[in-house]
């Protein structure tokens, strides 16, 4: 159970009834992308119909695809390597043979990529098409916990924010959105992250918004954060991004972004991990 | 992902595309009620609103309870331990606190009688209320897979069966039945299968009828059944029993007797595991 993953609590429900419900489950393996147990971590998140997509949104491959890449993203940012997942299918009763072949055409896609093997699961008709993943993975070396944080860290996030929620606010006045956006096709950076982990100290993805993110990291810390870099609006409120939020001590800085050099990816260091209390930036936008 | 545990390939579509979508998963780790990696075993039933339930039939803390059962169930009949629980829950937006609180009291009671730790999970808002749970247990020693029958065993059940069924017929003509039944409280037979394991060539528990619980153990072992007792319409079709049906040799019998008799649970002798083509009896019946 991560703190607060709950879409509909910050969109129809009061904080104080989010705080409620997750004062129930208190446990020492909560409150990461994964819980880890031992050399192995879980994730599991839900991906569903009118909370996560609209049907013709998304293909039926994407769909699947998708909600196996949020799960896995969660492992990558452990430090795990995915290794097994259990699926659970809800689909609607009159699913055609074609639908149910692309489905298995976006869990096979992501398998192949990460090198996974779904080893069991369950499937049920309903009115509306659900998808719950548990991915299992195995720790590299140390896992990048959230609570890692630094007093004097660096925050940096990997490639560009703000592609989904263009997508999103486009696909909800019904336009035409740029179907290379992350909404579409989150990009992971397994490769980056496994060779820079040993220089990073925290990690989380960017799943509801980078803003709604670091009020997270710093609950989990109990820290404040220093901004370096001015972020636009759509940088820090774009959620389902699946890029990488983690912090670095300042002397580790460059082998890190050396790393990202050798990979081709852009990283931005954008604030520094100071002592206090962080006030969310505006309100997070994601379906 | 067991053979064929999908209600509504039964009730709403035809066998063909069944086959059509379990021929997608082919996994070593698939066909029995847990996958098995290393010592530890993974369960992952859904447990949903108008699939397994109507509201109004159970509370909510049945529901919570019952959603933990049913894969505790299948941990068990591995010879395994359940330790840890992942939760994904979808919640009507309206939920009232109180019936939040049910929910937590249904999963917690599972937790503490059967020493288990929910370790994450997701939450979400939907129209209906649906659980998914993904169940984690450790072996205690061989697992009793489906697959390891053998010719001349004696197939065994616990318990009585028929109440599950009698209660959803009462149930779909509004009536009001034994809120005693197992379609309530399921009772697992986790003491007597510990200590009876090492007899045991193979298990699974009741979820979809003994009938059709047994058409499975027979396709997946190549054999057939000769019975050595008359079962009644209700035994052999009642769902969601949760008891277990398991062989043991002829030779050993008496030691699982015995231990039954220790334990003061009923186990029935009923057929003999014969080579051939075993035929189901009757349809399966359950919601």
């Amino acid at each position: 159970m991560k703190p607060c993953l709950n879409n509909f609590f910050i969109k129809y429900q009061t904080m104080d009834k989010e705080k409620f419900i997750i004062s129930h489950f208190k446990s020492k393996f909560i409150g990461d992308d994964c819980a880890v147990v031992g050399n192995l971590v879980y994730a599991k998140d839900l991906f569903c119909e009118n909370s996560h997509f609209k049907r013709g949104w998304l293909s039926h491959k994407e769909i699947a695809y998708k909600s196996m890449i949020v799960n896995i993203s969660d492992i990558i940012v452990m430090n795990a390597l995915p290794k097994y997942a259990l699926i659970g299918l809800s689909v609607p009763k009159n699913i055609k043979k074609d639908d149910i072949n692309a489905l298995y055409d976006g869990f096979n896609k992501a398998c192949r990529e990460f090198n996974i093997e779904i080893i069991g699961g369950d499937t049920i008709s309903s009115d509306l098409l659900s998808i719950s993943v548990t991915m299992i993975g195995e720790l590299i070396s140390k896992p990048t916990m959230r609570k890692n944080l630094k007093i004097g860290d660096i925050l940096c996030f990997t490639g560009k924010l703000g592609s989904s929620l263009k997508s999103l606010q486009i696909l909800q006045r019904l336009g035409k959105p740029n179907f290379k956006s992350r909404f579409f096709k989150p990009i992971l950076r397994d490769k980056f992250f496994y060779k820079s982990s040993k220089f990073i100290n925290a990690a989380m993805d960017i799943s509801d918004g980078l803003s709604r993110d670091l009020e997270r990291l710093a609950d989990i810390n109990g820290v404040n954060f220093k901004f370096i870099k001015k972020l636009s609006k759509f940088e820090l409120r774009s959620g389902e991004e699946y890029e990488i939020l983690f912090s670095v001590e300042k002397r580790k800085l460059n082998r890190v972004l050396n790393e990202a050099k050798k990979a081709r990816i852009k990283v931005t260091p954008f604030a520094k991990v100071i002592k206090g209390r962080y006030k969310r930036y505006g309100k997070t936008e994601h379906f």
